[in-house]
């Protein structure tokens, strides 16, 4: 906090008399004196002055960005240092001076991990000279003088590195340029002040007057937690045998060529641990279960073990490391629930009682939200005396566990419920522990709340969506996301269902809108995902709700995969568009357009990888056909006005030559309502900022 | 910087297993459970997360704001504390809790100096026991168990309290309050619970669980440096007598009456030094004045003189302090230029040669712009060898020589072009002498710089105001100033037009223009000013360019105050709305509505102090009339919709009985085309978000 100033005796005047030495002023002027005289203003990413990470992913364009000035009119130089935690292997690249004081450049981290980030900047003085000589030069004036100057500048280099051995090369080459300059003629003697290897040699020697720094800690991840399409089913009802009640584990390898084939490379099932029975939960959410029901896997916890086991009927941990084994040859990761919350049945209600609220009379305390219960469930109480630390350690024990087992993507349910510190805490420990661990927050709540969990650490994050339906809502959701604050910390995971949210957009969309929100998602974020049934346009509700009629929360469900209607193709599709264009494996850059019809949502995404420059029109409207005439976004694609390009129409496979004019599009419902236009460029590292 | 992470050995699982009390992690799990549970966001007023001082004024409303939160259900309590660097009385102010995580609360600084604000928030146990038992209690559930919790959690704090002298009657009170709850009923039970008095009792005694606290420190200025009207003139055009060639101070007295009839309250001189004579610039900025000719003012410095000293022909220090003297009996305060550069004549070259640059062949490098050059300009050089600290502290002295004349508003030249070190250093230094001291940043550069002056202390600054002339390109600009970062520390002040600057739009809108600006800038911000010769629609440029011919920089000049066609009489009426109405004394509480007319530009203000509640409506076509249809703000100025309110149209004096419709207005540019709508309101204090 830069609010310390000094204080000077009341009274006291220096002027028209002796310079007062007093020492409370010479020593904060001295210290003004010696502080940075380069300022960098919106400093990207950083999140909160650098009190929390921001994130980046490997692979991925880290795109570093800063107002970077001084006073006057002289030149600067700024850079980027770059480097893992694990390493001293410093990486530095300059950034580019765009104009209007701001600067950029663009990196791509190559390991997961905590790194350091260093932006630094100074005075460049032989740049400045240089400049100004250049413009005397060509505006013809006397530089005879300006050559004098320049070969004293080059001389005090000299004479300031001359005790440094590392510098002896440069310094003896800079002193005989500068006896050559000296005896040359004044045009000779200009030439070679301005050659580059005499630039070269200033900038070796300089002692980057003025210097500024700012350095902060940048998380990276595995490129998954950034670009991942997730599928997310309840192993028990992947039934691969007509004559079983219940699947396992094995019954889901038997679906693994299916997932891979429409192109998931996420899946992630709900809690599969032991289900508790007291209280158990029936069909469509009864307070009761009948004989036989199976009852909610968020009841965690039974005889046969807590977190850290595997529910009996999916086929113990055996047949869990089976299936990971198989996963992993299809290339999908599989990811867990960590759903802290316990039946009554758990096994941590007799081994650690203090870890749970009592009441006066020595009953339970079950959720609750008054006047409320859910009484097949109890939470563990973070802060009971018995609790800490021993609780916050099992907890750890139990992600640690999952690693162990070769887990490490954990979708985490409700993180909102519980304390904040106790995440910050639990994640840091974890990644370090193996940073290619990867939270994803089930956090339906507040946007504060949202952002904060983002903040201390987690991954990636559920979202609103869900209920963003209209063009005009997506685009103000989409900017606060990629142009706000949270573009630095907060990475979207756009679920189009859950098991909890049968949006009402779909209740009533038919099959066109499935294919719509699963449009919008695939495009418009890196992270993707959906529930099981999505792809059949389940949309069944518990009336009036937002909720699935029969859910599978509480029974079984057995699907037809092949069930006319579906939209399997689709998806595929759009999978493998999402794997082919660089452009989409982020939510950032993306730019929206006018369509000129409010029902059609048009953008752009660009990405530096590959110069990948994708158009994207989506009618958002499920039940009349749209037209639209959609101009070309020169300038958000950095392309040429004027020119003509070849484009590919990715989702029919179709090749276009675009003028730069507005091209005409009709919508259709009933066949696909969008189109995902590659710009074809020769250009492929283009600079966008 | 919370980027530290704990280290675990590798491999280590504790999971069914003694609990492995490994070093590293128990200590970093005890700090966990030890940080704050609650968690602040989006606090305002905060600049980059208190590394600079956010700001306030006296007398005027700082708003608090922030989004306060937990994990869980429970009630939190937020309040902020208050207090001044020289006192050690702190003031505490509950935060309202608004809803979706946000917390407010205003307060009102009463003196000028730095200020620490801490935000602090808790769980508030006691609260949500009394909301759950509320809610249980009207649900008509058996409430025995809940009771019984309410006396044990009461018991707890009379025994966690018990220690405490400080204590002793709350503790006892809540003793015998647990014993007479204890031998009550359970319907009288509850009350006694519920009772307010017992909440005082718990709120008294609570431990404050999981307490958060955000501190910063604020800077607090007199309120003319947020609210004030400036006019700006050259002294020794201010002629009182026909046969003089030079006005003197002596002279500008005999103008003060006619200043405070037109409502201004800070009257502000360009440099009142002596000018040099080396190089003068005569009439139109011509390379040489001719014999006679006055010179720049901002060629600072002769044998009469340099910063320190007053130029002879306006009257010597002596003159200066009557006008002082008789300006304040106007209520007029005096603002000085603070430009810090030197005329060839400058005492500081002979006395003080080593804070200037030499060239090689011993002449002085003058400021320049290559290939252009200011011959009757030399610049110092901050960073010369001689320089550091001498010529910081003897422009220091500068500045506490005129507050020690009295002068405690200064107008600083070019501070752009000076080290951002230097300007934080002097501001600071000069401030903890004398808190009521005011510098205006005269930087018409780059958004990153301007910004960055006013972060490191600058108390207002000029702005682009000038040259946004459209109804978007003024809400636009608006939004950014008041709802942006920029509004916790930038105070803008919309100067209409200065010495320097001839706005294009005044060049060809005729009088109309001139009003149109004035009530732009007298309306939109709690600053502004103009220079003198604008209230007579003066407007003659040099050709093609944004400057005045004949600029009273290089000569004297004559004028008639009560020219036909003059707008003293708006300027007047504006400057008199603007004292009667607090929501004209800063630029934030500005919104603006659509007029469905693109020339004409409808904004509301509102101010919590008094209520305050205006409409303001400014056609910006100088040329033709326009009308528009107003429709009632009602959520902006916090009205009830449907209701009716007496409107007073201050501009005119006219009083109106408006229903929750949209008024018609007609906007004659040869009469007056705007409209300044006061809404009474007989609710006086009204919050507002």
């Amino acid at each position: 906090v830069d609010t310390q100033t000094p204080s000077i005796p009341r009274g006291s005047s220096r002027l028209n008399a002796p310079l007062l030495y007093d020492e409370a002023v010479n020593a904060d002027v001295l210290d003004a004196i010696a502080s940075p005289r380069v300022a960098v203003e919106w400093l990207a990413p950083m999140v909160d002055q650098g009190r929390w990470m921001a994130k980046a992913a490997v692979g991925q364009p880290l795109f570093i960005e800063a107002n970077i000035f001084s006073d006057g009119h002289e030149q600067l130089v700024a850079q980027v240092l770059w480097h893992a935690a694990e390493t001293q292997q410093w990486v530095t690249l300059p950034l580019q001076y765009r104009g209007n004081d701001l600067w950029d450049a663009t990196l791509y981290p190559t390991a997961s991990g905590k790194h350091r980030l260093i932006v630094e900047a100074w005075i460049d003085e032989w740049g400045t000279y240089r400049n100004e000589l250049i413009k005397k030069r060509d505006a013809g004036l006397d530089i005879a003088l300006e050559i004098r100057e320049g070969i004293q500048y080059l001389q005090q280099l000299v004479a300031a590195n001359s005790g440094q051995a590392r510098h002896l090369k440069f310094t003896r080459a800079l002193q005989g340029l500068c006896e050559r300059i000296t005896a040359s003629s004044t045009g000779e003697a200009c030439a070679q002040l301005l050659d580059a290897s005499t630039a070269t040699l200033a900038a070796t020697l300089s002692p980057r007057d003025f210097l500024t720094r700012t350095a902060q800690t940048i998380e990276v991840d595995r490129e998954i937690a950034a670009f991942a399409s997730w599928y997310e089913l309840f192993p028990r009802s992947e039934i691969a045998h007509p004559a079983s009640t219940h699947g396992t584990f094995d019954d889901v390898i038997a679906r693994l060529p299916t997932i891979h084939a429409m192109g998931f490379d996420v899946l992630y099932f709900p809690p599969i641990h032991p289900i508790g029975r007291t209280n158990r939960k029936g069909r469509n959410n009864a307070l009761r279960a009948a004989p036989g029901e199976p009852g909610s896997p968020y009841a965690i916890g039974s005889s046969d073990g807590g977190h850290d086991a595997v529910h009996p009927e999916l086929g113990g941990i055996e047949a869990f490391q089976r299936l990971r084994s198989a996963a992993q040859s299809y290339g999908i990761e599989l990811a867990l629930d960590f759903a802290i919350q316990c039946s009554p049945d758990h096994p941590w209600l007799t081994e650690h009682p203090e870890w749970f609220r009592w009441r006066p009379d020595g009953s339970m305390r079950y959720a609750e939200n008054p006047p409320k219960r859910y009484e097949d469930i109890v939470s563990v109480d973070f802060y009971a005396e018995g609790a800490k630390p021993d609780l916050w350690l099992a907890l750890l024990d139990v992600v640690l566990f999952w690693v162990k087992q070769g887990v490490t993507i954990f979708r985490v349910d409700n993180p909102h419920t519980k304390p904040l510190p106790f995440w910050q805490w639990l994640i840091a420990t974890v990644r370090n522990e193996n940073s290619d661990v990867i939270f994803l927050s089930e956090a339906f709540t507040r946007p504060a709340m949202m952002y904060r969990l983002a903040k201390i650490g987690f991954s990636q994050s559920y979202t609103y969506f869900t209920w963003r339906n209209s063009p005009k809502e997506i685009r103000e959701y989409l900017t606060e996301l990629t142009t706000a604050a949270p573009r630095d910390f907060y990475r979207p995971n756009f679920f189009v269902n859950t098991p909890d949210i049968n949006p009402y957009f779909l209740q009533t969309s038919g099959r066109p809108g499935f294919i719509i929100r699963a449009a919008l998602a695939a495009t418009l974020s890196g992270l993707w995902g959906m529930y099981s049934g999505f792809e059949l346009c389940e949309s069944e509700p518990v009336p009036g709700k937002e909720e699935y009629w029969h859910s599978e929360k509480y029974e079984v469900k057995r699907r037809d995969w092949q069930a006319p209607g579906n939209i399997v193709d689709v998806i595929s599709r759009l999978n493998q568009i999402r794997r082919e264009n660089p452009a989409l494996h982020t939510h950032l850059g993306v730019k929206f357009h006018d369509s000129g019809n409010d029902q059609v949502l048009y953008f752009s995404k660009f990405s530096p990888k590959g110069g990948n420059r994708l158009l994207v029109a989506i009618s958002l409207d499920p039940h009349r056909a749209q037209e639209a005439y959609l101009p070309l976004p020169v300038d958000a694609l950095a392309l040429a006005a004027g020119a003509e390009y070849d484009v590919d129409e990715l989702m029919r496979g179709q090749r276009y030559r675009w003028r730069d004019e507005a091209h005409h599009w009709y919508f259709n419902p009933d066949e696909l309502p969008l189109a995902i236009w590659r710009i074809n460029v020769g250009d492929k590292g283009a600079h966008h900022g």
